[in-house]
């Protein structure tokens, strides 16, 4: 007997038939003899829809009364899933963030989960009653209803589970699990049985939207076992655990890929202490998020100063760069939205040498240049020509001997 | 300077333009300088379809969770309504049911409200700041959503204007007052300015919906003056008061008519003490309820007894009064649903006779028989064939001086 944590999407409560599929796999978890607890979105269409609502009003509308709209999405599906539970002859109950008591913090729209009183929660599971839980959303400081903001959903379902200290979070969407690569561009992309946190955090943040990369922090955070599956098949889907409970591990993990990328050029600046801050600073002061930085070699005292950003923030990034043209001083600005970037990921490059470069000679092979590079522990990025896309995914997901069959 | 409640319906609020509309309103009543509160409804057919989805899945639902997805609809309504006060520089915000705390029994679905925790917010309004409550709703001593069962805003209203010590509770419908009578059917129908609680009571229970039943009753226990307005044009409605504000009565305030009756008679049953509780007993214990009851003279020991009800609840009634044959003893039953009941309404009866008679004489003129009869101190009302509906109407209407011009 196992206490379990079912968490289903948007997609998976979108209509009364699919509640209905939720509430049966629900039993059939509670069936096997396990305690379970239910985290349930808004079902899909409804947030876009409040949302709207809230922006056609007012454009700088009270993030608390955005709130207090958006998650009525969750609370509609909560009791609606509570009462298919109760038709099929399963015992449940709805919860809203401020009855559990799921308390964050002050920053309404995208708050933070602070503490979860679980008790009351634990005592009901253990007489066999399903607590079917709104997610997405807890109640604030002020005592009104806060959201944690886009995907929280997820992190509501990781953070009950560490709360409720359940054996695992099933996070049920419409992929049937994490895959070595988009299956849509290499066919034969294979399944993930394991991967471990720091490699699912590596591929959620470079484009893999399997999970929020959020709620993979906190459960990488709180050791909570997380698996995703589909809530269409009946398969087993991909566990997100620790490194120590994956036995054999390969190399790379998996191959990620963004398409929204652009790269900005600042040419020729002086090469001086500060100039970096001189650029980074008002770009982070305008919310512009930069990802990978070069800076070349000097010469003749200038230098080159290349970065990478989402494409959608290029216009405000030039902005803010050419009204701070006095203090940075370049003598232009270059600016590329066709490029993306190629990650590969894998725990297991900690302890091998080489990864690197297997990267390098196969793009190579392939007459696709490297742009800029950047690397952690457990990730080597590249960014390249946005065309040489799914050839370079191809190419890297065979050298690393990552294809199927 | 006053205290104000508005409180505005389904389709006050049934889209983005309205919702404007509505802040617009409240907006003037603060620039006048008044205190205000703001009670809302859900938008227009999303109560319905949130009815809809519970009773799809499962038609014994759970009344909390049935509580729980439904109130959503009002609480969308308010965070959108402080949104656009708030975008036309009207300090404002949501108060949920939990949040003010207005709390009510645990009968979930249609549940009474016991008492408002009103002080938090009169000392906002003191700021002015302008609550928009969420109506329908409030906290039961579960700790959970309960809702005050269909047209429960006017209730929440009534409710709140008396816990905020308002001066008066202005209720904006898609009507602009309370009439003579239907003016669909009686052209020279007039608005009343003023009403007396127990002429709109009674004018509400056969048939006049202005305003739900209990939100009058209430009013007038607790005294709270009523105005009912439309809120699409811009004019003075009709008040709701005690008749002592009224300075002078109409004997007959007006016509009311309902088309949803039946008549049933149970022909010759023994005319013996208990025989009244032997048949309406069993139909009390089903849920049917009874409205007019007469019992002809006894004659060879046996007696017709004649009974109104609600035309949906005929065959239930058949089917009880059926299986009680045996107990009741009855020759046969007769029944016929092409009834309609006339009311005259007015607190001047109390002082003035012969409104009855003007009643009989008129229908008799016009050639109408009267089938049942039945009195209070301010209502008459008969029964009469379905077809000649309109023509009672239009004739009492003329008999009563009501006309206009």
């Amino acid at each position: 007997m196992a206490r379990i944590v079912m968490k289903f999407g948007g997609t998976s409560v979108a209509d009364l038939d699919r509640i209905r599929n939720v509430a049966a796999r629900v039993k059939r978890e509670v069936a096997a003899g396990h305690e379970v607890a239910v985290v349930v979105s808004a079902m899909a269409g409804v947030t876009n829809q409040l949302v709207g609502w809230c922006q056609a009003l007012s454009p700088l509308h009270d993030a608390r009364e955005y709130d207090t709209v958006v998650a009525t999405g969750e609370q509609v599906t909560s009791g609606l899933v509570a009462i298919a539970l109760q038709e099929m002859g399963v015992e449940a109950r709805s919860w809203q963030g401020w009855q559990i008591r799921l308390l964050t913090d002050g920053a309404h729209g995208k708050a933070r989960i602070d503490r979860i009183e679980g008790a009351e929660l634990i005592r009901r599971m253990g007489t066999g009653q399903v607590p079917v839980i709104a997610g997405f959303q807890g109640i604030g400081p002020d005592n009104r209803v806060t959201t944690l903001g886009r995907g929280g959903s997820d992190t509501s379902a990781v953070a009950l589970a560490a709360a409720l200290l359940a054996d695992r979070c099933d996070i049920y969407t419409d992929v049937d699990g994490v895959y070595t690569t988009d299956p849509r561009i290499v066919a034969k992309a294979r399944k993930l049985d394991k991967i471990a946190y720091e490699a699912m955090l590596e591929l959620a943040s470079v484009g893999a939207k399997v999970l929020q990369t959020r709620s993979v922090e906190l459960a990488m955070k709180a050791r909570v076992r997380v698996q995703v599956l589909s809530s269409f098949q009946d398969l087993p889907g991909t566990l997100v655990v620790d490194e120590d409970e994956i036995v054999e591990h390969a190399i790379v993990s998996g191959i990620a890929y963004s398409r929204d990328e652009a790269k900005v050029t600042v040419r020729r600046v002086p090469d001086r202490p500060g100039i970096a801050a001189a650029i980074f600073g008002p770009l982070a002061g305008a919310g512009v998020n930069v990802d990978m930085i070069v800076q070349n070699v000097s010469a003749d005292g200038t230098t080159d100063m290349t970065f990478t950003l989402g494409r959608a923030d290029l216009p405000r990034a030039r902005k803010v760069l050419d009204d701070n043209h006095a203090t940075i001083g370049f003598v232009e600005i270059l600016d590329d939205p066709d490029v993306a970037k190629i990650s590969v990921v894998g725990v297991g490059m900690r302890s091998h040498a080489g990864v690197a470069n297997t990267m390098f000679r196969t793009l190579a092979e392939k007459g696709i240049n490297i742009q800029v590079i950047s690397t952690s522990e457990i990730k080597v990025s590249v960014l390249i020509g946005a065309e040489y896309t799914e050839l370079a995914v191809r190419a890297l997901h065979t050298a690393y001997g990552l294809d199927a069959g």
